[in-house]
């Protein structure tokens, strides 16, 4: 058990250190000696683990779609905002994340890879339609549609935002972005209830890691 | 003076050319010698015009910013609207719109020649300004942070839907994220009036090459 533990961290370590060489070198530049003396580990134990550089990249997508911090709410709508509350909040903190954009914007990456913008869209698509079956959203509301423009519009602000000269802290340009399109797509009752605030991801992470029930805190 | 409008001519075809293969290959992997392939012309033509790879994907950048199409609107909130339409349409027929899409993307290219994003936002921004100070805009809309997030969610939407296994039409995407937006940031009132069908981009390409005053035609 101890061993498999061990066997656990020490492939995380290589996922973060390739996640760390992609980010700086893009796919193509990075080597599997940068990614190694980045890692501190041998030779032997990443071959262990991974035979490649795409073994790699394909390891940190696989880590990209994460609900870490993520709990029921009484709205869905606010479980999808949450959602990607939490990843605008965590993006800038977890090369993992980082690196999964820069993989599936690289389009010779992408080529190899595919994305996992498609199960983004999943992702919010389930919420949205329960969102819909609960009657949160207003009868012209596509869940499909929405789901689909919002994973784009969340990924273009990110990388818009992060590319000009005053940087944008992520999780208030996305907060901002929720500001503008709720107002076309919940109803009004739901719309005055729900929680844009750009302090709610670090709440949310820290109540889950609390193993509290955000539902019944104030 | 016909040799002028030549040189012209043919400082356009490298353009293009170069575009295409900035395209096909990515800004590193693309060649002098392959650009030159396709435009079909001359080494000394094209260090004439050219004097390096760089050159060139700077002049891809700086044709980036166009506004072909656009015709003055009783709204400002149109004219905001009927330039990212209009560039919407343009995009998958224009190879040095593309292109600059991916230099700007590409982080090695991005490094070198930054992006013509921040043109962008400020061409959206005096327009926005302009709606606001008309009364076109509610009170808390601020066109700053529109004009920003706008540029962002549209570069993504036209990144993201471009990569799924079905390919969404960029204007009827665009068109669909006018709809989910206008509703948090126009008074009612402008709301109803506005044009955000897919068909206008066309319409209004056409009317602008006939010469044709939009506001004057049914």
């Amino acid at each position: 058990m101890a061993m498999q533990e061990r066997a656990v961290r020490t492939r995380r370590m290589f996922l973060e250190a390739a996640a760390e060489v992609f980010n700086e070198y893009g796919y193509d530049a990075a080597s599997i000696s940068v990614i190694l003396e980045r890692a501190k580990l041998t030779r032997g134990a990443l071959y262990f683990h991974f035979t490649s550089k795409e073994a790699l990249a394909q390891g940190v997508l696989d880590e990209a779609v994460t609900t870490q911090g993520f709990t029921p709410q009484t709205y869905k709508v606010q479980e999808w905002i949450d959602l990607a509350l939490l990843l605008a909040y965590r993006l800038p903190r977890e090369p993992l994340l980082s690196a999964s954009i820069r993989l599936s914007i690289d389009p010779k990456a992408r080529a190899l890879f595919s994305t996992r913008w498609p199960d983004w869209i999943q992702l919010s698509l389930d919420l949205l339609v329960a969102a819909k079956e609960r009657g949160e959203l207003q009868p012209h509301a596509d869940p499909a549609t929405i789901a689909r423009l919002f994973v784009g519009a969340w990924t273009g602000v990110q990388l818009v935002s992060s590319s000009l000269p005053q940087e944008q802290d992520l999780v208030g340009e996305v907060s901002e972005l929720f500001a503008l399109v709720l107002p076309g797509m919940a109803v009004p009752g739901v719309l005055a209830k729900l929680d844009i605030s750009p302090h709610r991801p670090e709440r949310l992470l820290n109540q889950s890691s609390a193993g509290q029930d955000p539902l019944h805190t104030p």
